[in-house]
Formats: C-alpha cells, structure tokens, sequence
C-alpha cells in the first residue's frame, strides 16, 4: 500500500500518517519527490484498513500494491485446477460441453432435449428449475418439479445435471438433485449465497457479473473457496456495455485474463453473451481458441414456442454443427472436445 | 408487438406467423412495407411469449411497444406515492434525509453518530449491520449485535432506522428491530430477496443496481410490489461506467425519469454515487433540483479510522454545511428540509 | 511515477532498473516491501518516457502519481477564469444561456428563433452549419449560408453566435462569422482540430466525448490551452452508457469535478445528456445546482418539422419556463440567470 | 417506420400524424391494438426526417425497422470484398498480417524492426508517424521524416506500409509514402477526415471507435465508401467498458456481427485491444476463430524504450510464436497464415 500525500503536506502531517500506520502495526518507507511525498506502508497483515487513510485532509490517495484474491490465484496453486463433475472432468485436455433449454418447461421437453445434446457430443445438460426473470409477470420455472425432471433426463442419458440457484432455502434440494450448481449473474455478488454453496462441496458454475470487473470477481469466488468448496468453474457470459446490437458483450479477453491469474477452470456462455443465435458459433470457436475449459450453450429444438431465451438458442443441427467447428479449433489447441 | 418479417419473406412464412400468433390466443394485423412485411399483435394479454418468434428463421425481429412494469407506474396510479416511516414521510413536500455511517462498528460509535447527524438535521439513521463487502477478508458487519446498537440509538434520538438485508434468513430480525430495510445495488436483481421483503409490509429503501436499466429497476420493484408491499422508495446510488475518477457515475437524469414514469418516491445517495467527499455537497444540491425526494449521506466523525467507506464519508460540520446547502435548493423548488 | 517490482525480483533486476531511471535523468528510491519491492522516480521532468518501463520482464506495474493536466489546473490558477465572448461572460456569476435549434434549416427559421430565445433570456445562439451526423445520408448543414444566416440573426437580435467547427479548412470561416466556435463531443480527441482552433483567440465551446474520461478531457483542453488560446469553455453533454431510456447519461459528478480539478468555466447541455424533451427542464435546474457555470439548451418552434434532434428540443414556452424554474436555482446559490 | 401513438392519442390527433406522413410522401397504415395505435410509415425514400415525428404530443416514439447503413451491408453485395494494398490481399483465404512499432521512432530503428517482423511472417509493417497522443506533452511523431523512414523500411524489406492519418492537410503526403492509410479510433467519427481519404483510392484501415456501436461504425463507413473509395478494411481494437484490467474490451462478437452484416474485411487489434502482452497471443488465435481476415500487432524489440505503448507491444521472438500459434487456428478455419 503506498500514500500519497498531497502537494504541500508539511513535516507534522507526514509524521501523524507515519504514526497512524505503526499504530497499526505497519512498518512504513518515506520517499519525498519533487511534487509529492509518498509513504509505503510495509507488513505481513492485511492492509485493507489503511484505505481510510485517504479521509485524511492530507492525503491524495492510497493505492494498493497487492491483487486483492488469494485462494483463488495462481500464486498460490500452480497446477492448473481440474474440477470432477461425477466423472465428466472440466479443466482438463478435454473441452467440456453444457448444453441444454433455458428453461425446464416439461418432462417430455427436457428428457427429448437431453437425447438431442448428448447425441451432438454435451457431456452435461443446463436448464433452469428456478428461473431469476427481470420481470415477475414471466415464466419463473418449474421448481422442485424441474428438478425431478432434470434427474429423470439424466437417468435416461447419463449427461450430468447443472441448474440455478436463485434462494438460500433451495440448496439442499440442489445439492439431492443435480450434480452442479449455478450461481447466475445476477447474483454474482449475493455474499450470503456464496458462502452458502461454498459451504457444500457441489461443484459451482459461478458466472461473472455483468458489471464485475475481474478483480471483482475473483474475489467473488474466493467467498466460495474461503468456506471450503474448492470446486468452483469460472464462466464468462458477457458483460454489459454501450453496444446494443448484442445483448451483451463477451469479454473474451477476460478468458484469457483469469487463465492468467487463477488456476481456476474457465467455461464460456456464447448464448447469453451474444444473444445472437447467428454469433453462438464463432464465439464458441473463438472462446477456445482464447484458452476456454469449456463451454454452455443454449440449445431447443423448438425455439419459437420456448418460454424463455427462444432467439439465442440454437437448434440441435446446429449445435451438431458448432461441436464440429469447435472441435478443429480445440484440435489446432492440442486439446479436444 | 410488432414483428418484422425477414426481406423477402414469402406468404406461406407470413401466414405461419399469423397462424402462430392467433393459436396463442391475439389478434394479427398485416402491414406490408415496400422493403419489409411487419405484423401487428394485438390482445390484452401478456405479450412477453411473443419474444420467442424471433427464433422463427423468416423473423428479423420482434419490438415491445408497451413499458413492462405496471404497478411502479404512474398510469396506474396518478397521484405520488409518500411512505411512512414510522412517522417520516418520504414522497411529500419535506426531502428526507437519512444520514450516518456505512457501518456500525461499535454501540458509542452509532450512538456518538446518531447524535450528531441528528443535531444537523437527519431524520433517519443509516448504518450497515450485515455488510455485503466485495472481499470475504474485509469486515463483515456485527449483525444483530449491530442491529441493537442502531435500535440504542434510535432510542436515544428518535431518528428512525434504516440497514441492509443481505439474506433471506435475517428478515424476521430486521422487521424487529429496524424502521426500513435497505436492499443494496448489488441485490437488486437478486428476485428470491425482494419476494421476500415484499411478503412484509416494511418500508424498503431499494437501490437501483450497478448496471441495472431504469426498466429492469422498476420491473425489479414489480417484484416487491406484486407480492404486497407497497412502501417502496427507489434509490438511484451511480451506475458504472468508463469514467474512472468517480467511484460510480451518479445518474440524475434517472432520477427525473424515474420521477415521470413512476409514482414511487425516489431518494438519491450521492456518497456512493460519486465516492469522493468533496462532491458530496454539489450532489446533494443537483439531487433536489432534479426533483428527488430524500438524500442518504454516510457520515462519520473519524473517517480516517472507518472500518469501510471512510474516504466518501462527510464529517458532522460538513454534514451540517450539505444540509444548510441543500436546504437553499429545496426552497427553490418550493420543498423544504 | 512509481515502479513496482514483480514477486521474486531480484538485485539485479532491480539494480537495472535503477539504473535505467539514472540514465534518464531521474532520481530513484528503493523499498523493499514484504511481497514486492518499489521504487519511486523523483525529478522535475516529464515522466512519461517511463511508462516503458512496465515493459520490463521484472516490473508488475508503473504507477503515475501526478495528474496529468498543466494549464487547465486549478494548481496552475487559483482564480476561475470568465471568458468573454464579444461581450457576455461565461464563468462569472451569471449563469451563460445559449439556445437555439440543432440546426440553422433557413434564414427565417434562425432569425425566427432568435427572437423567440432572445425574448425568453437567452444571450448566445447555438444553431450548426456543419452538422457531424451519424449517416452520410442525412442532413449535413448549410455550411458558409448558414454562417450567413446566423450573422444575420445577431444583427438581428445582439444574440452572440456559437456554431460547431467540423474541418479545420472552416476555421477562417468561422473566425470571420461567429463569435465562439464550438469542439463537438466526437471531435474531443481529434488534436489536429484542438490544435488549430487552439492557434486562434476565438473562445471555445469544447465538449466532453462520450467515452471520454476527466483527466482525459482536461488532457484535450490542454491542446488548444497550450497553442495560446486560453478562451476555453468546457461541457459536459452526456457520457454513454447500458442505459438506454435516455440517449445518454449526464454526468453531473464530472461538472462537480470540473470545477474541483479545474479553473475553467463549465456549462451542460441538458440535450443531448438525456435526449429527451422532458428532462431537460429538471436537468437545467441540477446542473445549475451542481455549480454549472452556463447551460446550452435545443430549442424549436416546430420541433416536428426539424431537420435533426427535433425530439430532444424544447417549444419556446417551455424553453422559458425552463429559464424561470433554473433562475429560482441559480439564486439559491447566490448567482443569477 | 412505426409511430407508436402516445396511450389516449384521439382521431384527431392520429389523423394529424397520417397527414404529416403523407405530407411528406410516403404511404400511412394504421393498426390499432389494446392500449396503443401504431402507424406504418411505407415508402421508398429516406425515413430519417421522420424521427421528427417523436417531437408531436401525441406521439410516444417513433421505432426505425430497417438498417441504417447500405453500401457496406451484405444485402447490397453478397459477395466477400478483398481488398488489395498493393499486391496484398486483405480479405482473402490467407489472413493478412500487420505488425510493427507503435510510433516510428527512428530511420534505424524503424528498418531494424521490419526486417525481425518479416522474417517472423508479416507481410505489412505498421508505425505511426503523426501520434493522436492523449497528452500534448507527450511525443507527438516524426511526421514527413517517419514517412519517409517507413518507404525505406518499405524498400528494404517489401513490406507494405500502413499508417495513421490524423490530419486532412496531411493527406497527399501519405497518399505519397505509404500503401494503406489508417483512421484511428479516436477520429472513427471524424466524418471530414472520412470524406477526404474517401476521394482517394487508398485503402483504408478503418479503427472502430472507443464508444461506437457496430451500427454506427457502419455508417461511419459510409461515409468513406458514398465518396467512391472502396477499400475500406474494418478494425476491431476494443471498446471502453468498466471492466478496469484491460485496457480495453476486445469485442469479438462485433467482429463476427460485422462479417454477418457486410461484405468488407474485419481485421483485429489485441494489441491496443487488451492493452496487455500476455493477452496478445490467446486474443490473436481467438480473433481468427472468431472470423477476422486480419491482425495487427505491436512489436517492438527494445519496449522498455519505447516512445509510446511498449506494455503492449511484444518482442520479435514472442510475435513468432504468436504466429506459429495463429496459423494453426487459421488451418482448423480452413484459411491459411
């Protein structure tokens, strides 16, 4: 953490943040510049409580040095995490691929929706019980019934179960129900439901906010990894921005960004991200082709009568069809799908 | 709703929508442009199942013509809205003012405070007992310790009290001890949250989210609305952008939006909108003269050593100076502190 | 300017970095933290050259500790600064009104509305010859007849004329026709342009751009500030965001730190910050509110009929109604309209 | 063009608006729903005039149906555009390569690199010789010298030279010295700028700006290509966003949306796109996937003594791997390196 004093800060104010930072228990460094005197401030301990010092009418600013995440940095585990979702494995050589309706909206639906991804090559199967609409006057899921039905579909095709969290009160469902739990967006930053799945050991796709910066969200997540769930799958699925011809903007870069500072397995949602059927196949490729783990793709086979997501959703040709493309690009990655 | 076919679509595509539409139980009306057919949905009925045709391969789009919220808006109830907070109204002549420090870190603390704010001229009294931080390794809050702390402290004031919710298992503690429940930016789209204050009849101070549109807002108040409580005040606290000199971008234009499409009281916290003390004051002023109906400023007397939010908060003397300010402004505009 | 050393940087890593600030003629200071090692740079020269140093395979970060603006500093020039444009002053305690349509259509619709702005209060006219518009196929201005037509209605009416500046090859123009030439937002960073107007005396009206930060707009006032011309007005015309109920969101924070960081004047164009006609009326009165120094406002009197911006304009009734409602705010804080 | 007709709007309002609309030429058809009247706008001509119609009381808002742009639309010409700079295809099954410095700095330096980046597979070398620099303090570039530095370079190794155009008066001197003329991001709206390099037959690399959506990138392209030059490559090079890591957001999904609505080329930066060299590499091989016909990145040897964006830039030896990393993607695309 350094301070910087303000222009014309005389020798009394110095010498108070000096003796406010040991009085914390902080070592600290003086260093006078031309314009500006900066403090470092030196120790093992947590230096979060030294932000207030830029209340003092003497201080310009406190900038920090450190990255605010620990558990989930790559400083802290080297080897890169692999996360078993009852024998399907994502973050290894293999490219994991969700698929599935946006919503359960039957039994009949989801169980002949399941055949259709697994026979295209899904390994797990999304669709959502619990369904967090921006309006209360929409479709807001089946609940415990979705559920059954998710477990029905994977007894008929063996593909693994995700499916949403939206409310404290639901975990212990879930976590009888299906094999992986999602943490939505929207509540990206719901604390008290991080530390809740955090204190299962279900495996979490946790997506990324739409306006978590990336530090923001690794510190998210280490809400989960902090109570002691270690399995939990990063998901980008696009942010939001001035662009409006998109639903969102998938932030590919960022991909590459937590690959860079986590150890964390990274999946991509082109659906959500897009929200352009016409862009979920190249944004597929190229999300692998940044170093994706995997992929969650929106597929119905009668997207004009779905209850929700209809136009981002690809039809199971055409979800055949992204599998095979990816497949090149996963292949021209040394990986496969 | 209005579809728009794709250039070129054929009749057959063109009746099949229209079949479409009237097997879901609306009226079409066909208008046939020189380079595009749209069709017009006509019915009383809840048009959002409509969205799905965009997946139809011969639709380019489907346009909403209605606003989607109904009983945050001023079509449904012409006269405004005023809350009662135990006794202080929000929504009427007099602007509100809710004040305090963005935690409570220790009974002296909030009680040494209250009284302070109290003498400058507050109403309400802020502090966070459940503290919703963006590390799990920050200070997390004292919760119901500090929930009797904040209660000492209107018993020793007589301001009334207001605090976050961070989750649904806390609620029947804050109907106990508190006088409005605060839902903050970062759960205003966490739905299974605002179902559940809405099952209560506590006023809510409900803030608009980081990245939420003033439609999801008030589509996101239905939630709270449509379940039975009616004692919504909105709360616009920035929005995130670009600019990176401002902790948030404070969105006054919202608030005037906010006040023509709603009946709903709206207040506006322009601490966090802007997170730099010294525009506190020029915010506070620009909040009233766009038509807002309370302020909600964090206050602290040693903010150098607040356990959150020191550097945006304002000490008593400049807390009083906001008022003394702000009340100028309000007279303008025939309103007063 | 601050280099922070990576984890694991050794002496001799530092040692050459040390010694690549000396060969450039800087000052260094060690300290050694528990994780990472900092070096501050000291001396009075520009520091820019040392952003490379981030290149450095053992450098983490290069941190800048000063702001980046000279001439536009309120360090630089304690006292505001007014400018005169051919007689009405634009920072002094009267609050500056310019209006007028977007653009100049016909000697007798510019002459028209000079009269009804000028009878409403308005000093200045604003009206655009050359029209910066988003298609090719639109309206693009009546380019040296619309200076003609604008001259015109100063003779006509004593309304100071401001008018926008699209191609440096206009500059003799305008000079020669109007009284302050005005920077639109997407010409913020267009520095060739900066430049030129920068080489006149001319006063400038200089708009913010819509991703544009503070300190990089006041980094593009220093460009005309620094070729000699010191007549700059700055403005702040709406910064776009995700909202999209309004055109753009206007950030009055930024008119707050303006004149916190800056001794220039600020006006706010309440217009184009929202886009829509009823907002700007509460827009006019925040801005004043949040220590704006002039307002520069679309007005028509057929606003239907416009050739450009007709939905964002105000009917002159409105437009002074508009001036009695900021009037009352300009003098709860001891100025005047 | 649909009016939507404000809830409540009369006969005789509507009639008002059905004989504007006829006023002005084109055909009206009317469609009356449940809570609100919509009227068609038919006709062959330009519908912008009737924006204006938002301005009437009874109208609540005017929606556009078709695009705004038309000689860049794929409608206009099915097939894919090549673009050739002299003797290099941009366009085609091979994906073109531009790398080289951010600013020419030196005669030596500039020809020093263009041999290590066409010996790693480049075959155009970009530096800028007139900088759009944030700061006027900052190094602004060589100008007519670092033109003529870059025709050696070009003499010397066969490279292809593009570079930046910041000026119109400096338009024959490029049209001159070098093969392709870039339009940086931040004159993407610059529309004299476009209309000048539109009365050449140069190619022209087009950025995107900072905050322009894709629709209205499209119609800045317009401009270049309704002046008769059509060589226009497009450039993805990252939007500004909260998201604080980057130093932009790579949006990938508008290279893909730009390949789905035109015929033109679409080349990437990562490079200024993400801001962060390790970032270069997986948002290279991602842009491919994604569709892009092109790259170009930063590379310098010495970015530690870069003038200008050396964080970003990438050494020769990594800019190979780069390479050899991206032809394998461009193979799995069935296109080549």
């Amino acid at each position: 953490m350094i301070i910087v004093m303000k222009h014309g800060a005389g020798e009394e104010q110095i010498n108070e943040v000096i003796s406010l930072i040991e009085k914390l228990g902080y070592k600290s460094h003086l260093s006078k510049g031309v314009e500006r005197t900066i403090i470092g401030v030196i120790g093992h301990k947590d230096k979060s409580p030294l932000q207030a010092f830029a209340s003092l009418d003497s201080v310009e600013s406190v900038i920090p040095i450190l990255k605010p995440f620990k558990l989930a940095s790559i400083e802290m585990k080297r080897e890169r995490t692999e996360i078993d979702v009852d024998g399907v494995s994502i973050g290894g050589e293999k490219i994991a691929v969700i698929a599935g309706p946006c919503s359960v909206e039957s039994e009949e639906q989801i169980v002949r929706i399941a055949h259709s991804v697994k026979n295209a090559g899904a390994q797990m199967l999304r669709g959502g019980a619990y369904k967090p609409r921006t309006s209360p006057y929409s479709f807001q899921g089946l609940e415990e019934d979705g559920l059954r039905f998710l477990k029905r579909a994977k007894d008929e095709t063996g593909l693994r179960i995700v499916t949403e969290i939206v409310a404290i009160g639901d975990i212990d469902l879930l976590v009888e129900y299906v094999d992986m739990i999602q943490i939505g967006a929207r509540n990206c930053q719901n604390f008290a439901l991080l530390k809740a799945v955090g204190q299962t050991q279900k495996p979490v796709l946790f997506k990324r906010g739409m306006s978590t910066t990336v530090k923001e969200y690794l510190q998210a997540a280490e809400y989960i990894l902090s109570e002691g769930n270690p399995n939990v799958v990063l998901c980008e699925r696009g942010i939001r921005t001035f662009e409006d011809s998109t639903r969102n903007t998938l932030d590919l870069g960022a991909v590459a960004l937590l690959k860079k500072w986590s150890h964390l397995p990274v999946v991509v949602d082109p659906s959500h991200g897009t929200g352009v059927r016409d862009l979920v196949i190249p944004m597929s490729r190229a999300a692998v082709a940044a170093g994706a783990d995997g992929l969650i793709i929106e597929v119905h086979d009668r997207p004009e009568e779905a209850f929700s997501d209809g136009p981002q959703s690809l039809k199971p040709d055409k979800f055949a069809e992204c599998l095979r493309e990816t497949a090149k690009i996963a292949e021209a990655m040394g990986r496969r799908l």
